[in-house]
């Protein structure tokens, strides 16, 4: 069983994973991306490679874990958090444990041996995002998860693995992210003291501004962020608030479909395939709609976050929690709108 | 002139660093390492390809900027931030922005060709220890700074430079960063409760459960933290409370020396030479030892944290702030504890 523990001094939760625990002798020399590819697991006709589905988009004439599926959700072989069990908060002296209760699963976005979430068609990413909100709503019905977080690592530098067949990943976790937390919270104070939401601010400021803005359809925006941490790094906002991506109406999934493949193909084309990470940020589960979270459907707006890892994160940042970004949002955003696709 | 932008949500500080920027399409492609060695600019009788020395540790007959130098320390060729200019506090709409005023100094450890600090002999790191406390102390001078930050980048995963010879970085910056503010908080907020040091505490546990020390030599202890973000994290800690590092006695800037020349070759031996960033936390300025931070003598607690970076950091780490760590502390520190060296 993994633990979670919380940092004595400053609170961060850290997963002592071992279940995917190495020796310690097995971490010596330098980390390398190793290019050996064996049979995909996530193609199609390797069902039995992976654990069963939780979640398949196939016909009605297909079995599970056969083949002719569209998407398939199975959890992870090597799972950051275990699903079965109970937290047992407790401490050990000064320190602060509990088990690693959560949900780890793959979203295999695709039957065909396809790297790049860019390369699937508009109707597969809708596929892709109608599973993200499936999976959610349906992890929100276990009491004992706070947040699930929905992201993708594309790319060795970026986390990926030695297979290379796109797919998404989530985690559902028993506490709230301490960065959800900290959106949450400065999203509150914005609000308190205007009255208004900042991300609906933010949007507005950039639509008038059109500086970083990269895309602007369907009710969408994609703009390079004020205070970008990596070289492109992209947002992608709803233009109507919302806090909650859960309550995407169809016609709203299918043009945010429509801007994520757009936003990944410029990636994809300028940039020659880069490694990224995106993630989703929504707002946490509100079970009962009372308490400190009782407005966040006023102050909060989900957005996607797209991260290029074409740059080293270093000392520095370590240190202070800055970044360093090399290179001005404002010409990131000049270069992905003039990228055709 | 670079800029200081802050994430109007979270009020994350991000660099843009214009002064070493690319053009977008100098990013394509994925980053690799380069191997092409030039001649060394660090090395002895190379002095004139680095700018202009701050520092010296040089026998009285020597020239600055000459030759017979054991430790120099110049300014970065490109700097994160500027020492030249006034801060210019501003907005910008919604956002707020400052000129990228700040120090970013390079602390050459050695003027002979040597990459990893662990090969430096015992008296090489107490000069560089000596160095860190005179050029704190010199920058606390100037009223624009807030902090410094001293750390360190080896290892090109570890986002060091393409020339291999050993050195520090400091960077000053006008604004407290965010992780250092996070541990004045948390020790504050554990100081108030219990009118005790967290740091200290930590301590007392480490050395009674022995199960993540790694050394306890002379006034010191090494540990693997109980939370480790990364495998075969180090915290080196003096055990006598003390909030600031540049207050350190001769001895004890000695017996630091020793303690972290050991805990780098055992990561040098044990793990095959690994990249590794460290950094020094210690206390921010207090020019007026009154307002939030008058006790910050009692609460706070310097320490180093070095951490190798043998795994990658991926979209769940950015969506949550939480850390993967996939190797126990309590095996890191068995594992450290029995490499000779």
């Amino acid at each position: 069983m993994p633990d979670l523990r919380k940092d004595p001094i400053i609170g961060r939760w850290v997963i002592i994973a071992t279940e995917r625990a190495k020796r310690p002798d097995q971490f010596s020399g330098q980390s390398q991306e190793n290019h050996v590819e064996k049979p995909c697991p996530f193609c199609e006709g390797n069902e039995s490679s992976t654990p069963p589905e939780i979640y398949a988009l196939r016909p009605k004439h297909t079995q599970p874990n056969g083949p002719g599926w569209d998407l398939r959700v199975v959890p992870s072989i090597s799972p950051f958090l275990r699903i079965e069990g109970e937290l047992d908060r407790r401490g050990d002296g000064l320190y602060d444990v509990m088990n690693g209760i959560g949900a780890h699963e793959i979203i295999i976005e695709t039957n065909q041996h396809i790297a790049n979430m860019a390369d699937l068609s508009e109707e597969q990413v809708v596929n892709v995002i109608n599973c993200y909100i499936d999976r959610i709503t349906d992890l929100e019905k276990d009491k004992r998860f706070k947040y699930v977080l929905v992201f993708k690592n594309h790319g060795w530098v970026a986390g990926g693995g030695r297979v290379k067949h796109s797919r998404s990943q989530l985690i559902a976790t028993p506490v709230n992210p301490k960065r959800v937390k900290e959106e949450l919270i400065g999203a509150r104070q914005y609000y308190e003291y205007h009255e208004r939401c900042v991300f609906c601010d933010l949007i507005k400021q950039e639509l008038a501004s059109k500086d970083r803005l990269i895309l602007d359809i369907d009710g969408f925006i994609a703009i390079a962020p004020f205070a970008s941490r990596f070289p492109f790094e992209v947002w992608i906002m709803p233009k109507k608030h919302s806090s909650d991506f859960v309550n995407l109406d169809m016609q709203s999934r299918f043009n945010l479909g429509k801007i994520i493949k757009k936003v990944l193909m410029k990636l994809k084309k300028g940039l020659n395939d880069p490694p990224y990470n995106y993630i989703l940020h929504t707002a946490p589960f509100r079970r009962q709609k009372l308490g400190y979270w009782k407005s966040i459907e006023n102050d909060y707006h989900w957005h996607i976050e797209i991260m290029p890892r074409l740059t080293r994160v270093a000392g520095f940042e370590w240190g202070t929690g800055f970044y360093i970004c090399p290179l001005p949002p404002e010409d990131a955003a000049k270069f992905l709108r003039e990228v055709e696709v």
